[in-house]
């Protein structure tokens, strides 16, 4: 039980990136996601939202694949479940939608599957109290209907795997040591990953 | 694997509080402290430190139990370990230390032990590269010799327990809210407790 659990690295070179067709944002601001998030929440209760966190190294120092956005906001890939949907199936699809290769439509025997992505421990979780932009990792006190919870996993990648992404999206692979106390670029939730990761014991391969 | 470890909670008066003789720090400063580990290295390699986060609850959130020393800076119950101790019962060694009550000469039937202490999931690692005061939660690049190397447990308490402070201490039950993006004031450590423990199922007992 207090054993640290090992994670094994593979180097970025390892990894190959191609484009897909671009994944414009939902909302055309923050205030209409937060508008959309009070309109869902009165459908169907709170949002539950699922993201990843995906490692690899280079020189033997941990990087995390991060999502930029038009050249100014990160985000982890992943995005929000249907009322209903299994959190790590779940997440196994948003990470497909995101960033696995298009099939191509001569590929009969299409075996690409949620299947690829291994899905490993939960992180972190973040609360949103609110139909506003602060979340927490906690439920603050009083609160008794939070409006969003984000669970942070991280995904053990294979030893090579392709990856495309959106075209208006680019994929950072952004280290530790840059993420660690920078919250004021990478926000509460990024920065905090090099904390996260510190329990596992990676294992830097070739 | 990728389910969220449950952790039952008892209140802060389920838990009773006394005195004991005053442990005076160590080492009479920093530097003191920072020479002594440069010694000791030179001896015995890096330094092995375990620390635990005692949890309990006041209205249903969480609060972490801290030792202050004359009331300045803020601990976490815990030390460095001897060459070869093994880090948990290391750390119940140290629990027992610095926070289980004296045990009367009189009791010849001393059941009371290590044992007490249910030391759980490692929370993070801490590494310092060089005899100076900064640490981080990765090693970083290029350092292959850090100087210590810093564990945090989550400690799994008892419905109830006696606790005794050294007369120079206090304990502080304090709430993650406070904790929380508060570097300024607990340090990078004490103020990434939040995040940590974020992937536990808080159960409120009464």
């Amino acid at each position: 039980m207090s054993s640290n659990p090992t994670v094994t690295l593979y180097p970025l070179v390892n990894y190959t990136f191609g484009t897909k067709e671009a994944q414009p944002e939902e909302d055309p601001s923050v205030a209409a996601r937060l508008q959309r998030l009070q309109n869902d929440y009165e459908m169907t209760g709170m949002r539950r939202t699922v993201e990843g966190v995906l490692v690899v190294h280079e020189h033997n120092h941990p990087h995390v694949l991060m999502l930029q956005i038009a050249n100014s906001f990160f985000k982890l890939p992943g995005d929000y479940l249907k009322p209903g949907e299994d959190e790590i199936e779940g997440l196994q699809a948003r990470l497909d939608e995101r960033l696995a290769p298009v099939t191509s439509t001569y590929n009969s025997n299409n075996t690409s599957s949620h299947q690829d992505w291994q899905i490993g421990e939960c992180l972190s979780v973040w609360w949103r109290p609110n139909f506003e932009t602060f979340m927490y990792p906690y439920i603050p006190a009083h609160v008794t209907k939070p409006k969003e919870q984000k669970k942070i996993f991280l995904v053990h990648l294979p030893e090579q795997k392709i990856l495309s992404v959106p075209k208006n999206m680019k994929l950072l692979a952004v280290p530790l040591f840059e993420l660690y106390d920078n919250a004021q670029r990478y926000g509460p939730q990024l920065s905090a990953i090099p904390h996260l990761l510190s329990r596992f014991n990676f294992i830097y391969e070739k």
